[in-house]
């Protein structure tokens, strides 16, 4: 760690319980690119006192986490398309400020499903925030066949109608991407340990994609490996999402190489 | 330097051209206290803006610079008898989002003179900010007898009739106790490598006091020196402002080895 001084730039995020996974990625990234660089978590005590430190400040980057991604919408100056697509906000860039929003999940998710065939039926299981961002990033991407999968039958056909797709409480018979977006299989929640599609379902598809990214290896990742199939896991969603923050801000794109050592460094104590 | 984490509580400072003091002084005593604080000095791009991301970011302290001193003080909830003395502020403290003001050049004036005999004539040259400060930290501490000496004949009465002083475009014969608070004897400025006081005032006197921190040893302080006399520097000064903010912020007074090697590590640079 150099030695902090007047002239770093500093980023942040904002979240109702931050994490220290931000944190830790990017101020690794700036340490390992010798930048002049800064990164810390904020719990804000006013959303809108927040974002006008942020202009005040000078403070170059903000990620924004739960509950302030749909309410920070209105102070900011300007959405971008991936923003715009969910109205959902979870980056914001400050060019001497003028404030831009983007959200990172959904270009994670477009950038990972981007070289799949389009033409796959895909099943998402939830209807979440996140869920309608990876809804928006396969609508964006190309996909035609989609399904919603929602036990809450309104706010699951809210979500499919919102893009042209359909909805089913049950997940398609052929369904090839089968995409969970749910808590399921996550760790510490209460479906630790469950599997998010049947073993029927894994086998019968091609890909299989977990958003959840604690542990890396859910029991729909570990189901997939050992049926043989393709699988994307919550980890790589994590991590191109922060990497896609710190290009936003810093302009550079580090390589492989030092992206995984940040993810490796950040996930080491999550 | 400790891992950055997103449990940081992060103290700041405000002003037009910051330097590098604060962020090493007090990121240096975080060190050796081992406590998981971070400090970093800001350029404002806007004072109101600033201000509200002290509030919304839980922001715990804030040093206040040239020129925010006094139109910060609209922005606070409380001025303490420090920063109301002198309409100056230069320490903010954040209590659960209530801003309460001081001004931490009063109180370290009003501390390096508490032992001097106050019948001592006083010779304050300067009227600017700090020697507004300077003269009400004399005042407050029970000094009777001084003259505030300027060229600026009338910012030099204003200051003196405000606290009850007198004013003199001349060093008054018989002062016992001189204090420069101009910028003569600065390193890099006009005055660089001259004398504020000349021989005969500084034999005259007992004590001699200059505010100007860089170089510690001044042309007054030396002269003082080399005339036995006793002396204060304008390193007291930054230093015992800076550790009183310290204080503030977080509560803990750190041993005096503690504060001359932070003091020591700040000077280094600058």
């Amino acid at each position: 760690m150099a030695i902090l001084n007047k002239d770093m730039t500093l980023c942040i995020s904002l979240s109702e319980r931050p994490s220290n996974n931000g944190t830790r990625f990017h101020n690794h990234l700036y340490e390992q690119l010798e930048l002049n660089w800064i990164y810390k978590a904020f719990r804000p005590t006013d959303l809108r006192d927040a974002i006008a430190g942020v202009r005040g400040l000078g403070i170059r980057g903000c990620a924004v986490s739960m509950p302030h991604k749909e309410s920070v919408i209105e102070l900011v100056d300007h959405l971008t398309e991936s923003a715009a697509a969910i109205a959902s906000v979870n980056t914001i860039v400050n060019d001497d400020g003028v404030l831009t929003a983007y959200n990172t999940d959904f270009l994670a998710v477009a950038q990972l499903v981007q070289d799949l065939d389009t033409a796959l039926p895909v099943a998402v299981r939830g209807s979440g925030g996140m869920a309608k961002a990876t809804v928006a990033a396969l609508k964006s991407v190309g996909f035609a066949n989609v399904t919603v999968v929602a036990r809450n039958a309104e706010r699951g056909n809210a979500l499919a109608d919102q893009y042209g797709f359909a909805y089913s409480a049950e997940v398609p018979a052929g369904s090839g991407l089968l995409i969970n977006v749910t808590p399921v299989g996550m760790a510490g929640g209460d479906g630790e340990g469950q599997l998010s599609f049947t073993h029927e379902q894994i086998v019968a598809a091609s890909v299989v994609f977990d958003v959840v990214a604690m542990p890396a290896e859910t029991p729909l990742i570990e189901a997939g490996r050992a049926a043989g199939k393709r699988v994307i896991t919550g980890a790589e969603v994590q991590t191109i999402q922060a990497l896609e923050q710190f290009v936003l801000y810093t302009g550079i794109r580090p390589s492989e190489d030092q992206v995984a050592a940040a993810q490796d460094f950040m996930r080491a104590e999550a």
